[in-house]
């Protein structure tokens, strides 16, 4: 497979190519067109192609897209396979909501354990996820090696935890605290979550109608 | 200002400047230049010059913008002076973290009312705001006329009950079901939430580091 430099926007469309295939994977599409795919995703057909052209060649001409090859093909490319291992820091409504809603498995996470402050929660379970103490960390983190951390937590403590984990060796953050995260360390990566952008972008689209 | 059609890709980075200059205008600054404000965004400063010439002009060659003012400015653009009223659908651990922690009020939404079918959560408030049952919907929207619906309630009810709110009026939809909803009313917006997508994308970039 080539390699090349992938820009941010192909990089964003990924998981998206992933969640249709997936769809049609489950409804037991076997194979589809770049325009019927691209029909389907309001994109078109020659974006897919040059899409799908930054990591190698995928399809036949006049024959489609085997719908399961490239899926798993595409998994790879996300790394669904390499095994990440994630705990979740801060276990109140919005943690409790991922552990009991989100399918993390489903796409690679295996959920280790997750951590709190509050001693209603320290010692409970959510899905079979025990919710540990957070001075239990460091002990935690050195023994079972997790690489990504799930933050919701409540802002004001969001940098100095992100700091302590990845001196802990944690490498990738999911951030729902709304504080744009940082590091010097090149190897360390933030997903900021902000739901306000989406709810800024429906109030654009509705005030405009 | 002039009308024209605006790309996708403009609209959806109007949120991101609206928060960065948010925090400027927090912090007390008062004028930037296009590549201050590009270097904090991580963009460049002719593609912050370009996005905003879609709205007509702003700031001012050599003396860059004014905060306060583009702020209002980017505000009014994506509507948060429009006075939209919303009622959020299923007051589980995610409707629950969203009523505690996600100001609604900052960004031009007013909250109305929330509603579940859960009864030991009927007749509770959470920051002021009531749960009520779904019986009441039809009658509520009716009276109060809200125009937007948070909806954070199980999948297999999503598209009926979007179906059900939009026969009630309901024009936009901030939509963390995981499931696509669609209508063929042109006037009606859906914001599809896919936490999915960012974990995919930063398992992308620890899996190639």
């Amino acid at each position: 497979m080539k390699k090349q430099k992938i820009s941010d926007a192909v990089i964003h469309r990924l998981p998206r190519y992933y969640r249709y295939l997936d769809d049609l994977h489950n409804k037991g599409v076997v194979r589809i067109s770049s325009s019927s795919l691209g029909a389907k995703m309001d994109i078109t057909a020659s974006q897919i192609r040059q899409d799908l052209s930054c990591f190698g060649e995928f399809g036949q001409q006049g024959y489609g897209y085997n719908v399961a090859e490239l899926r798993a093909e595409i998994g790879h490319i996300l790394g669904i396979d390499k095994g990440h291992r994630l705990i979740i820091i801060g276990a109140g409504h919005l943690g409790h909501a991922l552990l009991q809603n989100f399918d993390f498995e489903k796409v690679g996470f295996q959920v280790d354990s997750a951590f709190d402050v509050s001693p209603e929660l320290i010692g409970t379970s959510i899905r079979g996820v025990t919710i540990r103490s957070m001075d239990e960390l460091e002990d935690y983190v050195a023994q079972f090696r997790p690489n990504v951390a799930v933050l919701t937590v409540p802002q004001n403590v969001a940098q100095p935890l992100a700091s302590r984990l990845i001196d802990l060796g944690i490498k990738g953050f999911w951030n729902f605290t709304n504080v744009e995260l940082s590091s010097h360390e090149p190897d360390v990566f933030f997903e900021d979550i902000h739901f306000v952008d989406t709810l800024l972008t429906l109030s654009y689209r509705i005030s405009r109608n």
